[in-house]
């Protein structure tokens, strides 16, 4: 909907090429496929260079297959596509209606896009942490990028992440998962200079307040411009990651 | 008002050297002094080994002086006197009806005791958390421990933290006083075997909460056995880290 | 990592003994075991004196099995193990891989270490409150203390506490476990003058929030000095009770 | 409205004695004074045994005025009157509008009923808690009940409650003024058989949020029976004590 | 533990009728049986008009049977029992060692106390506020008071409550249960002038956020003298009712 | 209960054609029947246009079907009946009992309005907001409303909403039902002229903290005039639309 | 931007009398003025009826004034312009751009409409809620609504409402503005068949919660399809009951 | 600490061209100045690539000038230095001890860095929102940024937004700043490809919660990876932004 194709539009109606009916029309095309219970939306990866995915909570398992059905049929046909947050029956349903989709936790790919360059590094503070950090480098991979990943380096036992030093270096973007009071994500800010997608998790119970506490901790990290997406949202941490590099690359290399 | 005592009254009463009004009278003459507005505490000190601290807001000025100088006329003329977050109006108050004491912040200080064994150290996390740590050490030095410091070492800037560790060794107890995500407890907690205290404090704006992100996260925090006092509570963590002196001196040497 | 290893380390080099390539592997070589899900820190125990814990929520019943053999095939033999938080299926599997564990609710114990001078008090309000109770005391039996129990002296009946005054006589730490208004830690605080770790509980219901009120109410203690782990955590009790007897031990008699 | 006067009424309609004009407007005839800016409830002391107050926050000092003289207008002269939450400016009117009221902190009373029997203790746990236990006395003297008062009887130093259990004997109501933890509430609850309202007070700071962690505990109470009013709210909980004492006075003595 | 006693003791012991250490045995011998997982209370009915109720939440089925039977055994066999909260199993359990209770709902009495006079009016918005006002109807019934019931008067319908209003005559107290928004206490509290015991429910969804709602608007009712439980808590409602009638009774009948 | 009903009852017993008796009985013979545990209301669509829906949370299967079965009952026998948010066991209770119902999801409808002027617009964000939209839906359905939809408009892809604009066209109420943070609500209520109505949903997860979020967005929304319901609110959407087209019919045509 | 005006536009291309650069210029030329610091939307009130409003905290007195001249200047010169919540130096720096302007509390209207149909009732449940009201009176009146009032009938005197009910009828909206528990609007919306708007207040203290509580009570009200703006609103519950009014005029009188 | 300068040291002492005494001084010599009440991080900039700036809240005004001097002393004498959060006096006498600063709003930037390439555009909501937006755009021109500007875009005026399309091509990175319900982020989120880094304002009232209302909305946006930093924090994003640039740069152009 940006300024050249409408200029476009006009004028081909300018031109009559296009009648006024046809333009309306096309300006009406809008692009998305309409199933009823979902709108497709076909362009997104073109707008923001991420395939659509399918949150599964809510949605019947038909609704879930459906969509997955309706986005490996897009015009693009090599545009990945992602199921997240799918209990066993609505994966079952989406695997039967598409053979072909590799399981992840809760997480389905189909198709992921080859791999391209870009450094990510998912850092979790522990074993717990893991299932969120999962989606984050399932939903990365899905998206061509294969994400370098460091362990249980939580900072209560400090020397962990010490000797680990090397692993912040040479990387485009760090994304860190934690959760209890989440203080990885102020000692990576610390360590590096590159972009920290900080992911609060619902691990720890009482005074963690699933999840809540390590938000509020991220956020108000003394590490300058580390940034946080929502609790356990290693999707979302994903895309933040995907974002980056689609900045690096299409400012990419002057000539 | 523990067994000995009973024991030997009782027997008193029944040498006929006490009369049974006299130890009725005996058993109801407790331990303070009645104000009006206040009872004073004159055994706090032997029952917890911490002098009564005079605790200003919501008292007047009158109020205030009324209190530090009965204190002051206690029996056991040793005992140091304190009064916390005193504003300048109860404090020129106090001093005016008991001059001579030393005033820290909002802290003043009469009578400190004399310098004894105990090692503490209070760490903080930024500049802007040293009002809190300044009443924690004033309220340790009233109470004869002279703190060690250690300032502005928070984990955004590892490396500050690191060229300390030489302030970590030897110590009793650390108290570390930190606000924002507070994390600092946490790695703190992770190098030392001696009890920790953590001063979660209002420093930081918007999701810092004003204290309360600092608190869910040290309570939250990953390093085990890490204890919490309230926010900005500088006086209770001396008081906490005077309980772990008392447990040293008690136990003593074995003979 | 401390300054006299470092020194050794260092003259070793200058006296040509160790190669600068030796020394580099040396300090590279951090005490801990990466098994791909978790980094097991061998020298928690040298560093903190308290046994690493597997804390079993989020990880698989493999994961807490295979954890729980690496920390028994320590180098230092002797050092306890403690699962906690551990549901059937996941104390099954530890069990089927390291027998001999010893189970009490969801804590196991292996390799308790022998019993060691230390007296812990740990009072609790109500009989509800005894499952964190027990946490604690088995996480302090795994490191060779014996608690002290005093059960069911909420203060709603404040004689059933005033009839065990005795049992807060001689007591190094006091351990205070409470659900509801936790209103226990602040008469305890008030009576003993050695460190209170107090723990709140989610017993209770509507307004308990919980355990938040429980916790609340203990951070704002009028008793002084009376410090918080989070909600439920027996373990972090006892824990900070180890420390508490730590600085007691490492203080310990003067010649 | 009740039933009778309802009968009354339809009796003299239908007797020919009223109108049903007059009827009518005699059930619109509702007992209050418009003002405007408010309506002015004549009858509330009838209806609830209590005079209405002016809760003075958000009103102009013209206004409280205005309501204070049209009270003390009221047709049965003898009515006290009540400003509560009053800043200096406000009382300053309607003093110079209705002179002759007493002033007690931010209370303004005229025209104090007689004192009529009944025994309510006003407990509070510490000199800072004065402020809403005073609002509390001054709306019990205007309604012509004395109050026995016991002051810093926090339970942080048990001895001086348990000094006092005197105090606590005889009263047909107790109000438990605390703030912090409010852990008074529990202790007196345990302690009387009489009902206890508990008034949580904003006295404290960081996690006492203001009042909030008082609240929680006092309605998480282990004392069974125990009920709260609102934060500070001395003049709730007068009216709370004057109902029971209502209910002592309607049921009175069998003949 | 009152002045009297202590005074008889003494005189005992002056008068050489009892030994100082039968004095001190008798001083020590608290009203208590302990099952070493519960101490239970035999003279709260005593010291608080109210028998002992068994809070069966976070019991063992063994542990509520077990205070049941204590409870039952004791001295003055005429006290009324009563278990809460119980779910079916620790109900068995407790009916297999006691027979005989009567169950209502999750509360189990035995040996309900003979009607005594007091008139307590229970009142509920809805049909689903039911089973937190059966609970206090039941633990009402069980100290001998039969409640008379108001239902399904929530103020959206007003007219069921003006048709009502007789019911609302004549009582001692009025317990008001409502869940959502809470209104009907106020309501109510405008038109009685007895006590007002407000029990907020977690009926509602959404932003009633499972009672909080109701709790804060009971605590922030503009009907002044209304006070508050916590939410859903019949017991402590009934609880609160029998204070009161404790109050009316030892007032009594002057001479 | 108004005036002209209150005239014509007081004219009569003037006239000598109603009693006195007959009057009190009639002004206390309220439009609702008692089952016991239910007032049913017969007149609440009279007096709000809306059929009375039964809630059915906290009620058992067997008081669902009563209270159906007397509402089917009513003497206007053409009134819609709502059964809300019931589990399959009521359900099939009250279809038992009142064979004929409709059901969608988990609302049951029996004698729906016939169709009626009014066009009302359903507009959610995503798939996972149908089904408190299809509350909404059935209950406008129910009295006599067909709503138009408009489904997955989120504002992440601004597109799908922007080439709905038509849908917008001609209504007189829009409902919004999103979750998450809630923005279609501002975008809406900035596009269009007529009362916007915005249903938080408890769509998300972690931060979204189960509708509150939404909730609060949607409060604070900066397109002016868009008022809320509470979360998950279909039901109480319906209705704010319903009273709009009553307000709409009232005024209604002049002539 | 709506079908008709981009047809109108394509044909003008189509037929050659605009040049496909001026269509887009014309595309572009959006109805706003942009002043730097402002986008100043002159069609809103044809977009949504309603005047743009000037909300002026975080706004200089100069951009406050700046914003009202160039609303003023809008080239359809009859439109009502309203600054709101300003403080005395924006309402200075305003009047002094502009002239005119009628002063409320906190709002300035300039050119007000002129006096359109509509009824709307502004009730208050006591004197302090005035302010939000006046507020929500003004906004209506600046827009040619003059509303009715009913104030202090809060539901702690239910005779003052039922005194009033007349004043509900004939109504198109209701405005109900209450701070503490809110329960009027539940007790109104009980009333009334059309629309009612609530608006929580700020009045009260302590669990008041500065609005809070009565937002969520309003949200939670069991009268069914009342609806919410923010705390303190009255502007946007004025922008709500013209949203209404619209409705009621665009559906208009058939012919 | 990197493993070449550590294998640099050792070689030189393996070399014996550097002591050991000397290289443990070196390990130790960390690159900070330390104040006593700070410790200067010099080398900050090298490691992270933003000057470390100076929080002013809760220092003294001379603390204030003292690190703004310190920093301005550093070996590397072009690293820009900023004050940020400070009040008049804080300013004023950081002026004082060093000349030149440039202020914006509460922000003083000393020593600009030089221009570097780079796109940031920063958006804005509304008016009020510009004091955030005002820190972001100082401490990215203190780094040498300049950023594009997008002021008062808030999609209640959706036009306004859509007008400006063109704004958001080209970025590097989309900073969106918005209050309220701060559904500006997820419209932006849904436009652009590139990193948004969402800054939730404190502009609103009541249900604005002070900014958590926005907080909570951005994390929950339903545009995928959009990030999210603390209240009003301008600061914070602009270093965000500048991490963005950081990797973009390092990535470079490849050979």
């Amino acid at each position: 909907m940006d300024d050249r194709s409408l200029t476009r539009l006009l004028d081909g109606v300018a031109a009559g090429t296009v009648t006024p009916d046809d333009a309306l029309r096309e300006l009406r095309r809008l692009p998305f496929a309409d199933l009823g219970y979902a709108r497709i939306d076909h362009h997104r990866r073109i707008r923001q260079g991420i395939a659509e995915a399918v949150y599964a909570p809510g949605k019947t398992a038909e609704q879930c297959a459906g969509i997955v059905v309706e986005l490996l049929d897009s015009p693009d046909g090599a545009t990945p596509v992602v199921l997240t947050r799918a209990h066993d029956t609505q994966i079952a349903a989406a695997l039967a209606a598409a053979p072909g989709g590799r399981v992840v936790g809760s997480t389905v790919v189909w198709r992921a896009a080859p791999t391209r360059p870009g450094s990510v590094l998912v850092a979790t503070a522990g074993t717990a942490d893991l299932s969120a950090a999962q989606e984050c480098i399932a939903v990365l991979a899905a998206n061509g990028v294969a994400a370098r990943t460091l362990t249980d380096v939580g900072v209560a036992g400090l020397h962990r992440l010490l000797a680990s030093l090397d692993a912040l270096e040479g990387i485009d973007v760090a994304v860190v998962v934690a959760g209890m009071e989440g203080a990885l994500a102020t000692v990576v800010g610390g360590l590096v200079e590159v972009p920290v997608v900080a992911v609060p998790t619902s691990v720890g119970y009482g005074a963690a307040l699933e999840g809540v506490t390590a938000l509020l901790a991220m956020l108000s990290s003394c590490a300058a411009g580390v940034t946080v997406v929502g609790i356990d949202n290693g999707f979302g941490a994903a895309c933040a990651a995907l974002r980056v590099l689609q900045t690096v690359h299409r400012t990419g290399p002057p000539s």
